[in-house]
């Protein structure tokens, strides 16, 4: 039983809460029996919830919380006052080490200054990104900061990389990853200060495989497997994205409709289509890990449907097992004799 | 003669020139009487292109430069030493007031560099944006900036408000055009520094539709008319738009190809497809102003064929009729006196 990955998820947080969070923990448990899940909120509608489902008894247990925080509600405001909420409590579980980690697809805002507060950063951190994987023509990439604490400094970037990197080397298994630095253009001389500021501390960096400068342009072929850039910058990025991907999927469908012709020619396209688009699903990959934090801290789309929360929960096993804080613990303390060296 | 809306083309500058850039000039004359050509380049190389057309020969003139400047040189560098540069020269002519305008598809640094070093400022303009127009579900939408210069202030940001409202409202002829700027969520409290500090600046100008924030996701949708940003996060956008549309289309229609059935139906949708999605394709709008300038100075893609020549050549002639530059001249005059009254 102490072997298990133990995850907290926040079952009242998110626009499909609890139904989806359940399902989607009670899938987790039953497609992996390496996991236990704490699930944090509203013990009646919880266990009604579950009472539908089943499932492992031993590897999902319910935690009450009595209270909830929305979306809307100010985050620092909503830690500090609803300590009963099921963010709070659900935090609470990692903090004090019951659980390895953190599902929540409730208030990224509560999230991101929770995991801050209550479960705490690395030793040496300066500033903990979200950082999701986002799909490229190749497989995906991380994109690192889309985070709420913008007009970043260099130093933090430079974290980024680093930690971006212990991430897609050890939990996507990709050897020595690319790491590349948003900017308008490919020369070193481009950029606004903080990318000209940056870029040649990124070049000394002994510990990670800096390509240089990427052009957006370039990110969706997969140019870099790290993408670092300030938290603004990371969201304008993931929210254009999301909203060009939509409209132009909404295009194409609508493209298909216009003549008797391309309504059977959609017909038969359909299968084929959906299958290659799916990899080009921004949710596909579950939650972004917020890094460099005591314990792992993941947030998923409000709108999650059960698969992205089980995805979410399956993949802290990786995180945990691949000791991904103890891996960024040990690199910014190396790094600190290495720039000594220097 | 005099009648004529005259617009320098640099015949040298991009991929496909001189032979794409003299059949989009040879294009444009042919569609519209109003204008005329002044095409700037090596005399003997623009005249061959020019012998295989038909065209009303008034409409056309060569004004002979031998030199070319490069896409990859050191833009400020350039605009210095080749004084018979095609770029060059042809903003020159718009100097001198024998063109009204300015079109090419060269080096983007050089051109914006020349334009307002050559062409020069309106007064009272503290730095002239590069605005290319974009697409959305439902229409387009002017992204404000996309230029070289990157850490705008607040004032740039209100300026380019203010310069993009005179420009979709006269141009694109969207009346009271909505201005939104560019942020990571959207309450007023959200953003980076220069957000927060633009954001009332914006919401206090008498002279504009300020809608407050928009969000990247809600941009291909047509959320704003005007979106307001400063050239770094411009340049991402415009850039993630770019790479996503190709990547997503080239998944579409790899989905297409995986089996006979979607084979078969990939044919029958094919020419709906087509239509539809030609709305939703970045080049068709011509090229981007820049404005501010006292004559229009207009950038096309370095990729650009006869048929984004032409489009950028013909919109000078609206731009020319409308008299833009004098429209923006008088608003940000107006905005002296109003902000005096404030």
């Amino acid at each position: 039983m102490s072997e298990y990955i133990k995850v907290a998820v926040d079952a009242m947080g998110g626009d499909n809460a609890p139904r989806e969070i359940v399902k989607g923990a009670v899938e987790a448990v039953n497609e992996s029996n390496k996991v236990k899940v704490y699930l944090v909120g509203v013990k009646e509608a919880v266990e009604k919830e579950l009472s539908g489902h089943t499932y492992p008894k031993e590897q999902i247990e319910v935690v009450h919380a009595s209270e909830i925080i929305e979306t809307a509600e100010p985050p620092v405001m909503a830690i500090r006052k609803k300590k009963d909420s099921s963010l709070v409590r659900a935090l609470n579980l990692v903090k004090d080490g019951t659980c390895d980690a953190y599902v929540s697809a409730g208030s990224t805002g509560a999230t991101l200054v929770g995991g801050q507060v209550i479960v705490g950063r690395i030793k040496g951190v300066e500033r903990p990104p979200l950082a999701p994987l986002i799909p490229t023509a190749t497989g995906c990439s991380l994109l690192i900061d889309c985070g709420a604490n913008v007009d970043a400094r260099p130093s933090h970037l430079v974290q980024f990389a680093k930690m971006g990197s212990v991430y897609m080397e050890n939990v996507m298994g990709i050897r020595n990853p690319k790491v590349g630095i948003v900017n308008i253009g490919a020369e070193e001389e481009k950029g606004n200060a903080l990318v000209k500021e940056t870029f040649p501390l990124l070049k000394n960096c002994p510990d990670i495989n800096f390509i240089g400068s990427v052009e957006a342009r370039d990110i969706p072929a997969g140019a870099a497997d790290v993408v670092v850039c300030e938290a603004f910058t990371g969201n304008v990025i993931l929210k254009t994205y999301e909203g060009v991907g939509a409209t132009l999927l909404s295009k194409v469908k609508e493209g298909m409709m216009t003549s008797l012709r391309s309504k059977i020619g959609a017909l038969l396209v359909k299968p084929a289509l959906k299958q290659t688009l799916k990899a080009f699903d921004l949710e596909q990959y579950g939650g972004a890990p917020m890094l460099g934090l005591k314990g792992l801290v993941v947030k998923t789309h409000g709108s999650s449907k059960s698969i992205e929360i089980k995805n979410s929960i399956l993949q802290c096993i990786t995180f945990t097992e691949q000791r991904i804080s103890e891996k960024i613990r040990q690199m910014l303390q190396s790094d600190g004799i290495v720039s000594g060296e220097q």
